[in-house]
C-alpha cells in the first residue's frame, strides 16, 4: 500500500505539473494571439470614431448596442448573441459656462452628470472657496446661503495607485451638491478629479440626498480652479456667473449585449466577463470603456480561432449604464437570480486599456487562494499584482451568486489625466497595451474555465 | 559564550529590520517627492521645447551642453559640477527623398545615421525585395548589382518587452547597408524598427565595413514598406528614385556634463547615474533620452532637498554621443581608469519615461543577489522585475571597475512607437510616469550608497 499511495502521488504531480506546462503553452499561444491577430484596436476604431461617446438613453447609446450586436453576430465566435432589456435614465446636457463676472475670465466647467438646470439666465453670486467639507462644516449658513460653493480640492498624488486617490476624493464630486445645497447654497463648483494640470473639466456621476433641495453642480478644470482661486485671493467679493442647461427626462427601454459560447463539460457554471458600452457624454468612451467592451469580445474570438473548447459557460456582456446608475450590472444578476444561474465568476476591465499589472479579487479565502496560484503563469507577461481587493462595478452584483469578482489591473498613471474628458479618444489607446490586457483576461476566463472552483 | 552569541545575532537581526524600516520610511518620502516636488517635467520641457533635438557635435548639442551645466549648478544640489570633454563625430542630414518613378507615389524615409549620400540626383534603380539576410544570400550578386536592396523585415510581435524585438531585428539598420553593398548594391532602404502601423520613418544608427564600398542607406515607414511592397508585387520592375543628401564632417569637441555630492563616510566609492544628453536629429529626444537626463539630475535634488547625506559619492552624468558612438560612456570609464576611481554601481535610465517594471542589472552574482534583497522595498511602488540581465550604454564600460551595471526597466510597450522619430516630443512624456521612474532610481541610489558592496 505504501507503494501504492507513493506512486499514486507521484502520478498526480506528474498530470498536475504537465497540465501546468499544457496551461503555459496554451496561454503563450493566447498572447501571441492577441498581439498579431486581434480585431480589438479595429474594433475600437470603430466604437470610438463611427458611434462617438454614449452615455445611456441617448441616441448614440442605441446606435452601439446596434453595432456591438451587429459585430458580435458577424464574428461568429458565440453560440448565442442577445439582447437584455434594462431601463434607463436619460440626462441631457445643453449648454454650460461660467465667468468671473468684473472681468468676463472664462472659467472651463462641465455640468455633473444629473445636475439640474440653473434658471434661464444663469446665477450670478459670490464664492464661498473651501478645500474639505471639514472646512465647509465650519462655516455658518448665513454665510453660505445663496452663494456658489466651490470645493477646492487637490487629489492626492502620492498614492501610487491612482484609483486610491479616486475613491479617497471621489466624495466631493457625488455629495458636493447635498453638502453645499443643505447649508443654503445657490450652486456647487468641484474641482475636478485630475492628475493632469490642464484646462480641461471632468465631468461624472453625482447624487441628491431626496430631501433636500437640488442645487446645480459643475466640476471646474485644475487650470480654472486655479484661476478662481487667485481671483478670491486678490477679491474675496467677486462673484461668478453659472449657467447649465441640462435635464433628466423619462426613463427610456435600452439593453446589455450578451454573447455566450456554451460550457463542453458543466455548462451550468458561468463566467461572466465584460466592460461597459455606456460613457459620459464628452470625448470617445475610449478608455472608459470602449476598451473593456473590444477586449470582452476578444475573449470569444480568441477561443473560436485558437479552437479552445471551454468546459464552463463563458457569457461576454457589454453593460449598459454603468456611469449613471449602474442598471446594466444590477439587472444581469436580477435575471441571473431568477433564472436560478451559477454564476462561477465575474471579471470585467474598466480601468483603462493600459498595460496589465495582475487582477483585483473579492471572494472566499479559497477561490482567491486558487486564482493566486495561477500567477506564476502570468509572470512572463509581466503581471505581478494578485494582492489587491476589488472588483468591477458591473460585476458587484455577482456577489450574491458566491462569485469570484475580479477586474483587471492595469498601468494608472494616466487614468485620471483624461476620465470623464473630452480627452478619452481612441487616439490615446495604445494598441499592444489594449491587446496584453485583452489576453490577460482571456488566458484568467481559460483557467477558470478549465478549473472552476 | 552560548548566551552571548544568540544575544548578539538578536541584536543584529533587530538593528536590521529596523534600518529596513527606516529604508521603508525614506522610500516612502523619495517617493512623494518625486510625486508632489519635482522639477524633472519642467526641466523636461526646457530641454525639449528650448533646446530641441541634439545629436552629437551640432549646435543643439552644446545648447544642451550649456542648459544641463547651468541647469545643475543653479539647483545647487551637487558640491561640484563640471564638464569632461569627449571628442564626437559630426553626421548632418540635409535632405532626403524617395518616390517610385513611374507614378511618383511619395515614400516616406529617413536617411540612417552616418549614412553617405547617394550622388547630387539621387538614385534611380530597380528593387530587390528581401525579408531576411537568409533571402539575400539565396539571390546571385549579377541580380543586386545596381540595385538599391529593400530589407523589408518585420519586427517580432510577439516579445512582450519591445526591447527583445529591438535587439533580435536591429541587425538589419545597423548591417543592412554592408550586407547588401557587399553584393554591389547601390543603396539600401531597411524597414523602420517600429510597432507603430504608420507612416513615421525611424532613424538610427549604422556602420560600414571599413573593406567595403559604403552605400547610401536609409529608413523606411511601415505604411511606405507596406506601399512599396505592393507596388512590387504588381510589377517588380518599377523603379525608386532615391535621393539622400547628408555628411559627415570633422570631430569636434563636445562634453560630458557631471555633477557629484561627495560621499560622508566612503568618497572613494563612486555611484554613477545618468542618461544622454545627445538625441537623434528628429523630435525632440524626450523619452530618448531627455527623461533619463532629468530623471538623473533630480536624484541629486531629492538628496538636498530630503537632507540625506550620503556614505558613499554620488556622480551624475549627462552622457555624449550615446547615439552614435558611445564616446561619452568610453570617455568617462577611460579617465577613471587613469584615476584609479572606484566605481561601484553604474545605473542608466534610458528605456523612456515610462512606468517603471524594475531593474535590469548586470554583475557579479554577490552583488546581484544583495540589490534583489532590496526588491521587497520596491513592491508598494509597482516595480516587480529585478530578474533580467542588461545594462544601459553609457555605463557598460563601467564593467572593467567590477560595478554593478543596472538600468531602470520601464513598461516598453509604447516605446518603439515613437523612437528615433520626429514625434518622440514632449507631450508624449506623462509626469506621473517620469516621477515615479525617477524616485525609482534614486531610492536604489540611496540604497547602494549606504549599504555598498
Amino acid at each position: 500500500m505504501k507503494f501504492n499511495l507513493i506512486y499514486c502521488f507521484i502520478a498526480i504531480n506528474i498530470s498536475f505539473s504537465f497540465a501546468q506546462e499544457n496551461d503555459s503553452v496554451l496561454i503563450r499561444k493566447i498572447y501571441s494571439h492577441h498581439l498579431t491577430n486581434s480585431n480589438s484596436y479595429e474594433n475600437l476604431r470603430e466604437l470610438c470614431k463611427g458611434v462617438g461617446n454614449r452615455l445611456s438613453g441617448s441616441e448614440n447609446a442605441e446606435k452601439a448596442v446596434k453595432w456591438a450586436f451587429e459585430k458580435l453576430k458577424s464574428e461568429k465566435s458565440a453560440d448565442t448573441v442577445y439582447l437584455q432589456e434594462v431601463t434607463v435614465p436619460v440626462w441631457k446636457r445643453h449648454k454650460e459656462e461660467a465667468f468671473i463676472t468684473k472681468n468676463k475670465q472664462k472659467l472651463a466647467i462641465y455640468a455633473l452628470g444629473g445636475s439640474v438646470a440653473t434658471p434661464e439666465n444663469g446665477i450670478s453670486a459670490n464664492i464661498i472657496e473651501v478645500k474639505t467639507y471639514e472646512e465647509l462644516a465650519q462655516i455658518p449658513e448665513n454665510e453660505i446661503k445663496g452663494k456658489i460653493v466651490f470645493i477646492n480640492h487637490q487629489i492626492n498624488k502620492t498614492n501610487i495607485n491612482t484609483f486610491d486617490s479616486y475613491r479617497e476624493n471621489g466624495k466631493y464630486r457625488w455629495r458636493g451638491a447635498s453638502e453645499a445645497g443643505a447649508k443654503g447654497a445657490a450652486a456647487v463648483i468641484i474641482k475636478s478629479l485630475t492628475l493632469k494640470e490642464d484646462d480641461e473639466p471632468h465631468t461624472g456621476s453625482m447624487s441628491y440626498k431626496d430631501s433636500l433641495v437640488k442645487i446645480p453642480a459643475a466640476a471646474i478644470s485644475w487650470k480654472s480652479a486655479e484661476i478662481l482661486s487667485k481671483a478670491l485671493k486678490e477679491d474675496k467679493n467677486i462673484q461668478v456667473q453659472l449657467l447649465l442647461k441640462c435635464e433628466t427626462l423619462k426613463d427610456v427601454l435600452s439593453y446589455n449585449v450578451i454573447a455566450e459560447i456554451k460550457g463542453s463539460l458543466y455548462p451550468n457554471e458561468i463566467i461572466v466577463a465584460g466592460g461597459h458600452l455606456d460613457s459620459w457624454d464628452k470625448g470617445e468612451g475610449a478608455h472608459d470603456d470602449g476598451t473593456g467592451v473590444v477586449q470582452s469580445f476578444e475573449i470569444l474570438r480568441t477561443f473560436k480561432l485558437l479552437n479552445i473548447k471551454p468546459e464552463r459557460t463563458i457569457r461576454v456582456v457589454a453593460f449598459m449604464n454603468e456611469e449613471n446608475g449602474l442598471r446594466g450590472g444590477k439587472k444581469l444578476a436580477e435575471v441571473s437570480k431568477i433564472k436560478k444561474e451559477k454564476i462561477i465568476a465575474g471579471i470585467e476591465s474598466d480601468a483603462g486599456g493600459y498595460s496589465p499589472r495582475g487582477f483585483f479579487m473579492e471572494g472566499s479565502e479559497e477561490q482567491v487562494k486558487k486564482v493566486k496560484a495561477y500567477s506564476h503563469l502570468f509572470k512572463p507577461y509581466n503581471l505581478h499584482s494578485f494582492d489587491r481587493v476589488g472588483s468591477g462595478s458591473d460585476v458587484e452584483p455577482l456577489k450574491d451568486f458566491g462569485a469570484l469578482l475580479m477586474e483587471l489591473e492595469v498601468d494608472s498613471q494616466r487614468y485620471f489625466d483624461l476620465h470623464h474628458t473630452s480627452n478619452d479618444v481612441f487616439e490615446e489607446v495604445n494598441k499592444r497595451e489594449l491587446e496584453l490586457g485583452s489576453a490577460s483576461i482571456t488566458a484568467m476566463v481559460y483557467l477558470i474555465s478549465k478549473y472552476g472552483f
